[in-house]
């Protein structure tokens, strides 16, 4: 079995260390020019991806895969849709087409009664605030995560600012809707349609990145995980989706507005490396190929502390219940450089500890 | 932090897979002319050694690396003991002088109080077997493993053919001891002394090579898994020993009898990628770095089935509650090209599937 991966990040990284212990072969669409390739380095071929290539050559410098799969929503399409005859791809081409650009997501949503909040698009903010009313959010349809490509409007004088950019077809204007948190629910479908739910993870941002996650949410009803797993499986249903997805929710009072879907393995998944049965990475990798899922069951309560930043030495993240995953990238401020997945007796004991490594071995407190 | 691995086999892959994600460099000794190094291919740099290599031109091409480790006890001492002015060397030198030859380990052993099955060394096998009755078993006191370099001597004819083979100096004749089962502990000593313990393992061989273990083993008492884990202890401060290491006991009664020590990560050990908080593979890294040992906890019942001789595709391996490595060699019969780590409820339920599995997938019955 061989698979390619498009992109060069750390998703496609973790993706073939959890694939060559299944002895699959990979290779990696380096789908940008001058693209960062040091996370998959020694972990299977590179090809630079250049659009005068021809699918077959493309496919050919590939090693000839088995199957094709990305690490981002941000991929060309096309570039999928031209390898399709000679591979399969998965997740398809048709699901990145409504999944990389969120108004089709609004629109998908919408079209399966799952909340997400109100929303205008293609109208000017100054408009959409009469509608929407103050604060709002204009996310750009393509490209945003993380924050960024995200303009906050909270005045008219905003609304101005924003409609002077020219760029309202591109992006979407969201209702600002005040949450209490932020929870999402990572779950694998098969080819056969068989769909198995990691525990819903609770997501504590900082400045729009996550600073950690917990395994399962505290304190979540058994509706509103209920209510997690039937968006979810929704949504995988109606576009007949193979692989790992993910959906970011907003949790207000007892009921979730969906935020975000990612037809990809998650930052909010990570835990299962060290929580779960199966890792969301084996299991993106297993439905893709074809093979039985893994149980996505977990040992126990779990959480994961991103490592940004500035260059952390393996000894301080490392204890008896923590393990690192090191993404071999060069260190940059606000770049995520690995992450440490911690076990924990009770929720209170996991967070301590997550909050004393952050504030020992990262310089940060909360 | 950069590890060179004395060894190109599955086990130097399997520390490889560990390390990736601690964000170790990996490099490796190819110390036998023709050594197959598939295992390893793509992991790390791969070292032809040549004994008329300087130490110091050998730990260049190895890339400097902070520490060199070997994966399996039959390496030349003296390749260790040359590397060790430019870098740390763990398990040291003379552990591995030690545990690669049966008589001194026996003499350890003896030394130490531990029980082991009575032994005649460099002495005439017909008078051996007077002081040792009969059945007895010559050993190779160097390579011998998984059954090879053993003579079983089961009447004076036997002895008689074996001391005509003019080799009872490099044998051991042992008693054979009639033992109900076999089990093994492995345990993780650190550089400061600290060491854990994963529960004893239950072995069961066919034809002389490890078919499945399970752990923890069945019905053990409390006193036999105390004298397990004493035992190794004893050995490993003895000898300063940093790594991990195994010991095979022969189960008699509710006693133990060590049959071998292996210093080095273990095949009834296997099970920790699955199964525990930290694998061994983890464990020896950690320790031969320097780093925080990680628990040894085992998240439930777990079990390893071998995969020997001919490819088994990894579609039947997979289920829900197992996982697969995979060892990238070319298949030949009686060869171990792979392992099955199998989750359970309870002892019968997973013994039931990893018959099931052999028979389904592998074409063997028990």
């Amino acid at each position: 079995m061989h698979i390619a991966i498009a992109g060069c990040g750390q998703l496609s990284r973790m993706l073939a260390l959890a694939g060559i212990p299944l002895g699959f072969k990979f290779s990696f669409i380096a789908d940008e020019p001058g693209l960062d390739t040091d996370c998959v380095e020694q972990l299977g071929s590179i090809v630079q991806w250049d659009s005068d290539q021809s699918p077959i050559e493309l496919f050919a410098l590939l090693g000839n895969p088995n199957v094709v799969s990305a690490e981002k929503e941000q991929i060309d399409v096309a570039l999928l849709e031209s390898l399709a005859p000679f591979c399969d791809v998965y997740p398809s081409p048709s699901s990145f087409a409504i999944l990389q650009d969120r108004h089709k997501e609004k629109q998908l949503l919408s079209t399966l009664s799952i909340p997400s909040s109100p929303f205008c698009f293609a109208q000017a903010a100054c408009e959409a605030i009469g509608e929407l009313g103050l604060p709002a959010v204009a996310k750009s349809c393509r490209g945003g995560y993380d924050g960024k490509n995200q303009h906050v409007i909270k005045s008219e004088q905003d609304a101005i600012a924003f409609d002077a950019l020219g760029e309202q077809d591109h992006y979407i204007i969201e209702q600002w809707v005040p949450f209490e948190r932020e929870v999402s629910i990572v779950s694998v479908r098969d080819q056969t349609g068989h769909i198995l739910h990691y525990p819903v993870t609770e997501n504590v941002h900082e400045q729009g990145i996550l600073k950690h996650s917990i395994a399962p949410a505290r304190d979540l009803s058994e509706p509103v995980v209920q209510s997690a797993r039937d968006y979810i499986t929704r949504v995988m249903d109606a576009i007949d989706y193979v692989g790992v997805m993910a959906i970011e929710c907003f949790v207000i009072e007892d009921r979730l507005l969906v935020n975000e879907i990612a037809p990809r393995v998650h930052n909010s998944g990570h835990w299962t490396q060290y929580g779960s049965k199966t890792s969301q990475f084996e299991n993106h990798l297993r439905a893709i190929a074809g093979l039985p899922l893994g149980s996505t069951e977990h040992h126990r309560i779990s959480g994961m502390v991103n490592l940004i930043g500035s260059g952390v030495p393996a000894a301080t993240a490392l204890s008896a219940d923590s393990s690192l995953h090191w993404y071999n990238k060069t260190a940059r401020p606000g770049r995520k450089l690995g992450h440490v997945n911690f076990g924990g007796a009770s929720h209170e004991e996991l967070i301590q500890r997550m909050e004393r490594f952050r504030r020992d071995a990262m310089g940060t407190g909360t």
